[in-house]
Protein backbone atom coordinates (compact mmCIF):
# COMPACT_ATOMS: atom_id res chain seq x y z
CA UNK A 1 0.00 0.00 0.00
CA UNK A 2 0.94 3.32 -0.98
CA UNK A 3 1.67 6.14 2.06
CA UNK A 4 -1.09 8.43 2.27
CA UNK A 5 0.76 11.26 2.86
CA UNK A 6 -1.89 13.53 1.55
CA UNK A 7 -3.70 12.98 4.27
CA UNK A 8 -1.32 14.12 6.74
CA UNK A 9 -1.84 17.49 8.53
CA UNK A 10 1.41 19.22 7.89
CA UNK A 11 1.68 17.84 4.42
CA UNK A 12 -1.61 18.83 3.50
CA UNK A 13 -1.56 21.96 4.37
CA UNK A 14 2.21 22.80 2.78
CA UNK A 15 0.52 21.11 -0.61
CA UNK A 16 -2.55 23.01 -0.28
CA UNK A 17 -0.73 26.29 -0.72
CA UNK A 18 2.10 25.25 -3.68
CA UNK A 19 1.05 27.21 -6.78
CA UNK A 20 0.22 24.52 -8.24
CA UNK A 21 -2.67 23.75 -5.75
CA UNK A 22 -3.83 27.54 -5.77
CA UNK A 23 -3.80 27.98 -9.36
CA UNK A 24 -4.77 24.37 -10.79
CA UNK A 25 -2.66 23.23 -13.82
CA UNK A 26 -1.88 27.11 -14.74
CA UNK A 27 0.24 26.78 -11.45
CA UNK A 28 2.00 23.58 -13.23
CA UNK A 29 4.60 24.61 -15.38
CA UNK A 30 4.49 21.13 -17.05
CA UNK A 31 1.02 21.24 -17.69
CA UNK A 32 1.57 23.04 -21.33
CA UNK A 33 3.81 19.64 -22.35
CA UNK A 34 1.23 17.16 -20.57
CA UNK A 35 -1.61 18.99 -22.56
CA UNK A 36 0.44 18.70 -26.44
CA UNK A 37 0.33 15.11 -25.57
CA UNK A 38 -3.75 14.82 -24.97
CA UNK A 39 -6.35 13.48 -27.50
CA UNK A 40 -9.22 15.08 -27.92
CA UNK A 41 -11.06 13.80 -24.97
CA UNK A 42 -14.75 14.95 -26.62
CA UNK A 43 -17.00 12.37 -25.73
CA UNK A 44 -14.09 10.19 -24.56
CA UNK A 45 -14.32 8.28 -21.32
CA UNK A 46 -11.60 8.97 -18.91
CA UNK A 47 -9.65 7.97 -15.57
CA UNK A 48 -7.72 10.51 -14.03
CA UNK A 49 -5.00 8.03 -11.24
CA UNK A 50 -4.29 10.19 -8.64
CA UNK A 51 -6.79 12.83 -8.98
CA UNK A 52 -6.16 15.43 -6.28
CA UNK A 53 -8.25 18.34 -6.23
CA UNK A 54 -9.59 16.66 -9.54
CA UNK A 55 -7.99 19.90 -11.95
CA UNK A 56 -7.36 17.97 -14.68
CA UNK A 57 -10.47 15.60 -14.25
CA UNK A 58 -12.45 18.68 -14.24
CA UNK A 59 -10.09 20.01 -17.70
CA UNK A 60 -11.39 16.64 -18.99
CA UNK A 61 -15.38 17.28 -18.61
CA UNK A 62 -14.35 21.02 -19.58
CA UNK A 63 -13.28 19.21 -22.93
CA UNK A 64 -15.86 17.54 -23.29
CA UNK A 65 -15.49 14.04 -21.94
CA UNK A 66 -18.19 11.97 -21.56
CA UNK A 67 -17.51 10.52 -18.28
CA UNK A 68 -14.04 11.34 -16.00
CA UNK A 69 -13.01 8.48 -13.19
CA UNK A 70 -11.04 10.28 -10.95
CA UNK A 71 -9.57 8.08 -8.19
CA UNK A 72 -7.34 8.96 -5.15
CA UNK A 73 -5.96 7.30 -1.81
CA UNK A 74 -6.42 11.12 -0.16
CA UNK A 75 -10.17 11.63 1.84
CA UNK A 76 -8.53 15.29 2.08
CA UNK A 77 -7.92 15.83 -1.67
CA UNK A 78 -11.06 13.94 -2.71
CA UNK A 79 -13.16 16.15 -0.37
CA UNK A 80 -12.04 19.28 -1.74
CA UNK A 81 -12.32 17.83 -5.34
CA UNK A 82 -15.99 17.21 -4.71
CA UNK A 83 -16.29 20.47 -3.38
CA UNK A 84 -14.76 22.27 -5.87
CA UNK A 85 -16.41 19.93 -8.71
CA UNK A 86 -20.40 21.13 -10.58
CA UNK A 87 -20.11 18.58 -13.64
CA UNK A 88 -22.42 15.73 -13.01
CA UNK A 89 -20.04 13.93 -15.52
CA UNK A 90 -17.05 13.85 -12.88
CA UNK A 91 -17.07 10.65 -10.14
CA UNK A 92 -14.41 10.43 -7.58
CA UNK A 93 -13.71 7.54 -5.72
CA UNK A 94 -10.96 6.73 -3.19
CA UNK A 95 -8.64 3.67 -4.04
CA UNK A 96 -5.20 2.91 -3.19
CA UNK A 97 -3.51 2.71 -7.14
CA UNK A 98 -1.23 -0.59 -5.63
CA UNK A 99 -4.04 -2.49 -5.30
CA UNK A 100 -6.76 -0.96 -8.07
CA UNK A 101 -9.49 -2.96 -9.74
CA UNK A 102 -10.79 -1.69 -12.56
CA UNK A 103 -13.41 -2.90 -15.27
CA UNK A 104 -11.87 -4.10 -19.03
CA UNK A 105 -11.90 -1.85 -21.94
CA UNK A 106 -14.08 0.48 -20.26
CA UNK A 107 -11.78 3.85 -21.12
CA UNK A 108 -10.19 5.60 -23.86
CA UNK A 109 -7.75 7.63 -21.95
CA UNK A 110 -5.69 7.46 -18.95
CA UNK A 111 -3.87 9.73 -17.26
CA UNK A 112 -1.84 10.05 -14.08
CA UNK A 113 0.29 13.43 -12.87
CA UNK A 114 3.12 12.90 -10.51
CA UNK A 115 1.47 9.74 -8.74
CA UNK A 116 3.28 6.84 -9.18
CA UNK A 117 6.06 7.76 -7.80
CA UNK A 118 4.49 6.65 -4.99
CA UNK A 119 3.39 3.65 -5.84
CA UNK A 120 5.22 0.15 -4.78
CA UNK A 121 3.56 -1.93 -7.37
CA UNK A 122 3.92 -0.22 -10.87
CA UNK A 123 3.74 -3.70 -12.96
CA UNK A 124 0.62 -4.30 -11.32
CA UNK A 125 -1.12 -0.84 -11.95
CA UNK A 126 0.15 -0.82 -15.55
CA UNK A 127 -1.30 -4.09 -16.77
CA UNK A 128 -4.98 -2.80 -14.80
CA UNK A 129 -4.84 0.12 -16.67
CA UNK A 130 -3.32 -1.81 -20.14
CA UNK A 131 -6.64 -4.21 -19.44
CA UNK A 132 -8.87 -0.92 -19.23
CA UNK A 133 -8.38 0.91 -21.93
CA UNK A 134 -9.91 0.26 -25.49
CA UNK A 135 -7.63 -0.72 -28.26
CA UNK A 136 -5.92 2.62 -29.73
CA UNK A 137 -6.71 4.08 -26.19
CA UNK A 138 -3.90 6.75 -24.86
CA UNK A 139 -2.15 6.54 -21.10
CA UNK A 140 0.06 10.08 -20.63
CA UNK A 141 1.76 10.23 -17.25
CA UNK A 142 4.11 12.25 -15.20
CA UNK A 143 6.33 11.56 -12.79
CA UNK A 144 9.15 12.99 -10.86
CA UNK A 145 12.50 12.26 -13.13
CA UNK A 146 14.44 9.44 -11.65
CA UNK A 147 17.62 12.27 -11.52
CA UNK A 148 15.53 13.87 -8.72
CA UNK A 149 14.02 10.27 -6.81
CA UNK A 150 17.69 8.93 -6.96
CA UNK A 151 19.59 11.00 -4.87
CA UNK A 152 20.02 10.24 -1.14
CA UNK A 153 19.96 14.08 -0.52
CA UNK A 154 18.19 15.76 -3.33
CA UNK A 155 19.11 19.24 -3.13
CA UNK A 156 21.41 21.31 -5.51
CA UNK A 157 24.75 21.69 -3.93
CA UNK A 158 28.00 24.38 -4.65
CA UNK A 159 31.25 22.91 -4.96
CA UNK A 160 34.68 24.24 -3.92
CA UNK A 161 34.72 25.33 -7.93
CA UNK A 162 31.84 27.77 -7.66
CA UNK A 163 29.82 25.30 -9.98
CA UNK A 164 26.00 24.63 -8.91
CA UNK A 165 25.30 20.52 -9.83
CA UNK A 166 22.90 18.38 -8.67
CA UNK A 167 24.65 15.14 -6.73
CA UNK A 168 23.32 12.04 -8.40
CA UNK A 169 23.86 9.05 -6.46
CA UNK A 170 22.03 5.50 -5.89
CA UNK A 171 20.91 6.01 -9.71
CA UNK A 172 20.76 2.20 -10.49
CA UNK A 173 19.87 1.37 -6.93
CA UNK A 174 16.08 1.74 -7.25
CA UNK A 175 13.79 1.45 -4.22
CA UNK A 176 12.26 3.62 -1.46
CA UNK A 177 13.36 7.18 -0.95
CA UNK A 178 12.30 9.19 2.47
CA UNK A 179 13.20 12.91 2.02
CA UNK A 180 11.51 15.54 4.05
CA UNK A 181 9.24 17.80 2.01
CA UNK A 182 6.21 19.66 3.45
CA UNK A 183 6.41 17.02 6.48
CA UNK A 184 9.34 14.64 7.25
CA UNK A 185 9.41 10.97 6.17
CA UNK A 186 7.58 11.34 3.21
CA UNK A 187 8.52 7.70 1.62
CA UNK A 188 8.55 7.90 -2.73
CA UNK A 189 9.82 4.98 -5.20
CA UNK A 190 12.81 5.56 -6.68
CA UNK A 191 12.91 3.80 -10.67
CA UNK A 192 14.79 4.03 -13.37
CA UNK A 193 13.40 5.69 -16.62
CA UNK A 194 14.77 2.00 -17.76
CA UNK A 195 11.87 0.52 -15.63
CA UNK A 196 9.19 3.18 -16.61
CA UNK A 197 9.77 1.93 -19.64
CA UNK A 198 10.44 -1.48 -19.56
CA UNK A 199 7.26 -1.99 -17.09
CA UNK A 200 4.72 0.43 -19.54
CA UNK A 201 6.58 -2.01 -22.62
CA UNK A 202 5.83 -5.41 -21.06
CA UNK A 203 2.29 -4.52 -20.59
CA UNK A 204 1.88 -4.22 -23.91
CA UNK A 205 1.76 -0.29 -24.36
CA UNK A 206 3.32 1.04 -27.44
CA UNK A 207 5.56 4.16 -26.24
CA UNK A 208 4.77 7.44 -28.12
CA UNK A 209 6.84 9.79 -26.55
CA UNK A 210 8.88 10.29 -23.49
CA UNK A 211 9.83 13.67 -22.69
CA UNK A 212 12.42 14.87 -19.53
CA UNK A 213 10.92 18.38 -18.45
CA UNK A 214 12.57 21.78 -18.41
CA UNK A 215 11.17 25.23 -18.85
CA UNK A 216 10.53 26.92 -22.23
CA UNK A 217 12.58 30.03 -22.88
CA UNK A 218 9.54 31.85 -22.04
CA UNK A 219 8.86 30.11 -19.03
CA UNK A 220 12.12 31.22 -17.78
CA UNK A 221 12.14 34.94 -18.98
CA UNK A 222 8.50 34.46 -16.61
CA UNK A 223 10.20 33.34 -13.51
CA UNK A 224 14.03 33.54 -13.93
CA UNK A 225 14.85 31.64 -11.29
CA UNK A 226 13.54 28.39 -12.71
CA UNK A 227 16.91 28.85 -15.25
CA UNK A 228 18.35 26.56 -12.86
CA UNK A 229 15.77 23.50 -13.78
CA UNK A 230 17.79 23.40 -16.82
CA UNK A 231 20.74 21.35 -15.15
CA UNK A 232 18.57 18.67 -14.48
CA UNK A 233 15.25 17.23 -15.57
CA UNK A 234 12.43 17.56 -12.63
CA UNK A 235 9.59 16.06 -14.34
CA UNK A 236 9.45 12.90 -16.65
CA UNK A 237 6.37 12.86 -19.31
CA UNK A 238 5.50 9.49 -20.93
CA UNK A 239 3.21 9.02 -23.80
CA UNK A 240 1.70 5.45 -24.47
CA UNK A 241 -1.15 3.86 -26.46
CA UNK A 242 -2.59 0.32 -26.15
CA UNK A 243 -2.86 -1.19 -29.71
CA UNK B 1 30.74 16.55 -39.80
CA UNK B 2 32.26 14.35 -36.76
CA UNK B 3 35.16 14.79 -35.57
CA UNK B 4 37.96 11.91 -36.64
CA UNK B 5 39.40 11.55 -33.19
CA UNK B 6 40.02 8.20 -33.34
CA UNK B 7 43.35 8.86 -36.00
CA UNK B 8 44.36 11.01 -33.71
CA UNK B 9 47.73 9.29 -32.88
CA UNK B 10 47.45 9.50 -29.00
CA UNK B 11 43.73 9.06 -28.55
CA UNK B 12 44.27 6.07 -30.98
CA UNK B 13 47.14 4.64 -28.83
CA UNK B 14 45.20 5.35 -25.48
CA UNK B 15 41.95 3.58 -27.00
CA UNK B 16 43.73 0.76 -28.37
CA UNK B 17 44.92 0.02 -24.88
CA UNK B 18 41.31 -0.50 -23.51
CA UNK B 19 40.00 -3.98 -22.17
CA UNK B 20 37.29 -3.43 -25.02
CA UNK B 21 40.40 -3.02 -27.25
CA UNK B 22 42.20 -5.67 -26.01
CA UNK B 23 39.73 -8.43 -25.36
CA UNK B 24 37.23 -7.23 -27.72
CA UNK B 25 33.46 -7.63 -26.93
CA UNK B 26 34.23 -9.72 -23.68
CA UNK B 27 35.66 -6.67 -22.50
CA UNK B 28 32.97 -4.47 -22.68
CA UNK B 29 30.83 -4.96 -19.24
CA UNK B 30 28.05 -4.01 -21.61
CA UNK B 31 28.23 -6.50 -24.14
CA UNK B 32 26.09 -9.06 -22.27
CA UNK B 33 23.09 -6.72 -22.14
CA UNK B 34 23.39 -5.85 -25.74
CA UNK B 35 23.49 -9.36 -26.57
CA UNK B 36 20.31 -9.85 -24.87
CA UNK B 37 19.14 -7.82 -27.37
CA UNK B 38 20.33 -9.13 -30.55
CA UNK B 39 17.90 -11.11 -33.04
CA UNK B 40 19.12 -14.72 -34.65
CA UNK B 41 21.11 -13.30 -37.45
CA UNK B 42 21.74 -16.44 -39.24
CA UNK B 43 21.77 -15.52 -42.69
CA UNK B 44 20.68 -11.85 -42.23
CA UNK B 45 22.30 -8.88 -43.84
CA UNK B 46 23.63 -6.79 -40.96
CA UNK B 47 24.86 -3.24 -41.00
CA UNK B 48 27.49 -2.56 -37.75
CA UNK B 49 27.59 1.69 -37.84
CA UNK B 50 31.12 2.49 -36.45
CA UNK B 51 32.72 -0.78 -36.65
CA UNK B 52 35.93 0.16 -35.11
CA UNK B 53 38.51 -2.91 -34.67
CA UNK B 54 35.26 -4.78 -36.23
CA UNK B 55 34.89 -6.76 -33.26
CA UNK B 56 30.73 -6.85 -33.55
CA UNK B 57 30.87 -7.15 -37.35
CA UNK B 58 33.18 -10.60 -36.79
CA UNK B 59 30.67 -12.08 -34.17
CA UNK B 60 27.21 -11.46 -36.82
CA UNK B 61 30.05 -13.29 -39.22
CA UNK B 62 30.19 -16.34 -36.82
CA UNK B 63 27.33 -15.96 -35.99
CA UNK B 64 26.00 -16.52 -39.27
CA UNK B 65 25.08 -13.61 -40.75
CA UNK B 66 25.02 -13.43 -44.84
CA UNK B 67 26.86 -10.44 -44.86
CA UNK B 68 28.18 -7.22 -42.52
CA UNK B 69 28.82 -4.15 -43.47
CA UNK B 70 31.08 -2.46 -41.10
CA UNK B 71 31.34 1.24 -41.36
CA UNK B 72 33.93 3.82 -39.52
CA UNK B 73 35.33 7.07 -40.14
CA UNK B 74 38.54 6.16 -38.56
CA UNK B 75 41.27 4.87 -41.14
CA UNK B 76 43.40 3.34 -37.99
CA UNK B 77 40.29 1.37 -37.07
CA UNK B 78 39.75 0.09 -40.22
CA UNK B 79 43.15 -0.98 -41.33
CA UNK B 80 43.24 -2.90 -37.67
CA UNK B 81 39.61 -4.46 -38.16
CA UNK B 82 40.81 -5.61 -41.85
CA UNK B 83 43.69 -6.84 -40.84
CA UNK B 84 42.39 -9.03 -38.16
CA UNK B 85 39.17 -9.96 -40.07
CA UNK B 86 39.13 -13.31 -42.59
CA UNK B 87 35.50 -13.41 -43.03
CA UNK B 88 34.63 -12.92 -46.34
CA UNK B 89 31.20 -12.17 -45.31
CA UNK B 90 31.99 -8.89 -43.84
CA UNK B 91 33.16 -5.87 -45.92
CA UNK B 92 34.77 -2.20 -44.30
CA UNK B 93 34.18 0.98 -45.60
CA UNK B 94 35.17 3.89 -44.54
CA UNK B 95 32.02 7.10 -44.09
CA UNK B 96 31.25 9.70 -42.03
CA UNK B 97 27.63 8.49 -40.39
CA UNK B 98 26.64 12.33 -40.46
CA UNK B 99 26.64 12.26 -44.52
CA UNK B 100 26.37 8.58 -44.70
CA UNK B 101 23.66 7.22 -47.91
CA UNK B 102 22.37 3.87 -47.67
CA UNK B 103 20.69 1.39 -50.06
CA UNK B 104 16.87 1.19 -49.21
CA UNK B 105 15.66 -1.73 -47.77
CA UNK B 106 18.66 -3.65 -47.73
CA UNK B 107 19.41 -4.69 -44.06
CA UNK B 108 17.50 -7.22 -41.29
CA UNK B 109 19.71 -5.50 -38.42
CA UNK B 110 21.63 -2.67 -38.15
CA UNK B 111 24.07 -2.04 -34.53
CA UNK B 112 25.79 0.63 -33.21
CA UNK B 113 27.77 0.99 -30.40
CA UNK B 114 29.18 3.67 -28.46
CA UNK B 115 29.07 5.91 -31.87
CA UNK B 116 26.47 8.22 -32.07
CA UNK B 117 27.47 10.32 -29.13
CA UNK B 118 30.14 12.04 -31.59
CA UNK B 119 27.27 12.56 -34.45
CA UNK B 120 25.84 15.91 -34.97
CA UNK B 121 23.09 14.86 -36.74
CA UNK B 122 21.15 12.25 -35.21
CA UNK B 123 18.13 12.82 -37.06
CA UNK B 124 19.37 12.12 -40.44
CA UNK B 125 21.04 9.47 -39.66
CA UNK B 126 17.99 7.40 -37.79
CA UNK B 127 15.46 8.50 -40.94
CA UNK B 128 18.43 6.76 -42.48
CA UNK B 129 19.07 3.39 -41.07
CA UNK B 130 15.09 3.20 -41.48
CA UNK B 131 14.87 3.47 -44.68
CA UNK B 132 17.76 1.06 -44.97
CA UNK B 133 16.11 -1.61 -43.06
CA UNK B 134 13.71 -4.18 -43.98
CA UNK B 135 10.02 -4.08 -42.55
CA UNK B 136 10.89 -6.21 -39.07
CA UNK B 137 14.23 -5.50 -39.14
CA UNK B 138 15.41 -4.48 -35.62
CA UNK B 139 18.24 -1.84 -34.74
CA UNK B 140 20.18 -2.14 -31.14
CA UNK B 141 22.64 1.18 -30.31
CA UNK B 142 24.06 2.07 -27.27
CA UNK B 143 25.49 5.77 -26.30
CA UNK B 144 27.29 7.46 -23.64
CA UNK B 145 24.17 8.25 -20.93
CA UNK B 146 23.15 11.68 -20.97
CA UNK B 147 23.67 11.36 -17.47
CA UNK B 148 27.21 11.28 -18.06
CA UNK B 149 27.82 13.53 -21.41
CA UNK B 150 26.16 16.52 -19.53
CA UNK B 151 28.25 17.50 -16.98
CA UNK B 152 30.82 20.42 -17.69
CA UNK B 153 33.12 18.25 -15.65
CA UNK B 154 32.22 14.69 -15.82
CA UNK B 155 34.05 13.39 -12.87
CA UNK B 156 32.61 12.09 -9.34
CA UNK B 157 33.31 14.15 -6.45
CA UNK B 158 33.42 13.92 -3.05
CA UNK B 159 31.14 16.56 -0.75
CA UNK B 160 32.10 17.50 2.45
CA UNK B 161 29.33 15.08 3.97
CA UNK B 162 31.68 12.05 2.23
CA UNK B 163 29.03 11.27 -0.12
CA UNK B 164 30.75 10.40 -3.35
CA UNK B 165 28.03 11.91 -6.09
CA UNK B 166 28.02 12.75 -9.78
CA UNK B 167 27.98 16.24 -10.23
CA UNK B 168 24.98 16.74 -13.31
CA UNK B 169 24.76 20.23 -14.90
CA UNK B 170 23.50 21.48 -17.75
CA UNK B 171 21.52 18.22 -18.93
CA UNK B 172 18.71 20.30 -20.62
CA UNK B 173 21.65 22.33 -22.65
CA UNK B 174 22.10 20.17 -25.35
CA UNK B 175 25.23 20.15 -27.93
CA UNK B 176 28.68 20.26 -28.06
CA UNK B 177 30.85 18.96 -24.71
CA UNK B 178 34.74 18.41 -25.28
CA UNK B 179 36.78 16.49 -22.70
CA UNK B 180 40.26 15.55 -22.13
CA UNK B 181 39.56 11.77 -22.45
CA UNK B 182 42.68 9.94 -23.60
CA UNK B 183 43.83 13.23 -25.82
CA UNK B 184 42.79 16.71 -25.12
CA UNK B 185 39.93 18.28 -26.93
CA UNK B 186 37.82 15.13 -27.84
CA UNK B 187 34.25 16.49 -29.03
CA UNK B 188 31.05 14.55 -27.77
CA UNK B 189 27.59 15.64 -28.52
CA UNK B 190 24.84 15.20 -25.38
CA UNK B 191 21.56 14.66 -26.04
CA UNK B 192 19.21 13.85 -23.46
CA UNK B 193 17.23 10.49 -23.29
CA UNK B 194 13.75 12.14 -25.09
CA UNK B 195 15.81 13.18 -27.84
CA UNK B 196 17.34 9.78 -28.32
CA UNK B 197 13.91 8.19 -28.16
CA UNK B 198 12.08 11.24 -30.26
CA UNK B 199 14.41 11.22 -32.97
CA UNK B 200 14.06 7.71 -33.20
CA UNK B 201 10.02 7.39 -33.21
CA UNK B 202 10.19 10.68 -35.41
CA UNK B 203 12.01 8.27 -37.74
CA UNK B 204 9.32 5.58 -37.45
CA UNK B 205 10.82 3.26 -35.39
CA UNK B 206 8.92 1.32 -32.69
CA UNK B 207 11.22 1.52 -29.29
CA UNK B 208 11.40 -2.34 -27.89
CA UNK B 209 13.65 -1.48 -25.20
CA UNK B 210 15.90 0.96 -23.48
CA UNK B 211 17.90 0.10 -20.55
CA UNK B 212 20.61 1.92 -18.37
CA UNK B 213 23.38 -0.16 -17.80
CA UNK B 214 24.62 -0.88 -14.60
CA UNK B 215 27.26 -4.14 -13.47
CA UNK B 216 25.44 -7.03 -12.09
CA UNK B 217 26.05 -7.72 -8.82
CA UNK B 218 28.45 -11.05 -10.54
CA UNK B 219 30.55 -8.36 -12.37
CA UNK B 220 30.83 -6.27 -9.29
CA UNK B 221 31.88 -9.43 -7.64
CA UNK B 222 34.24 -9.45 -10.15
CA UNK B 223 35.64 -5.99 -10.10
CA UNK B 224 34.67 -4.59 -7.07
CA UNK B 225 35.46 -1.68 -8.35
CA UNK B 226 31.97 -1.20 -10.61
CA UNK B 227 29.89 -0.62 -7.33
CA UNK B 228 30.83 3.31 -8.10
CA UNK B 229 28.52 2.46 -11.56
CA UNK B 230 25.76 2.36 -9.58
CA UNK B 231 25.55 5.55 -8.83
CA UNK B 232 24.79 6.92 -12.08
CA UNK B 233 24.35 4.85 -15.28
CA UNK B 234 27.26 5.12 -17.88
CA UNK B 235 25.77 3.47 -21.05
CA UNK B 236 22.10 3.61 -22.50
CA UNK B 237 20.99 0.77 -24.60
CA UNK B 238 18.56 1.61 -27.02
CA UNK B 239 16.46 -1.19 -29.55
CA UNK B 240 13.75 -0.53 -31.86
CA UNK B 241 12.37 -2.18 -34.89
CA UNK B 242 10.91 -0.89 -38.18
CA UNK B 243 7.98 -2.04 -38.64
Amino acid sequence: MAQNIYDDPDFFAGYSALPRSVQGLDGAPEWPSLQALLPDLAGREVVDLGCGFGWFSRWAASAGAAHVLGIDLSLNMLARARQETTDPQITYQQHDLDHLELPPARFDFAYSSLTMHYLADLDRLFRTVHRSLRPGAGFVFSVEHPICTAPSNPQFVTLDSGRVVWPVDGYLREGRRTTNWLAPGVVKQHRTITSYVSTLLGAGFRLTALEEWGPSPQQIEEVPDWHTELERPYFLIVAACRE
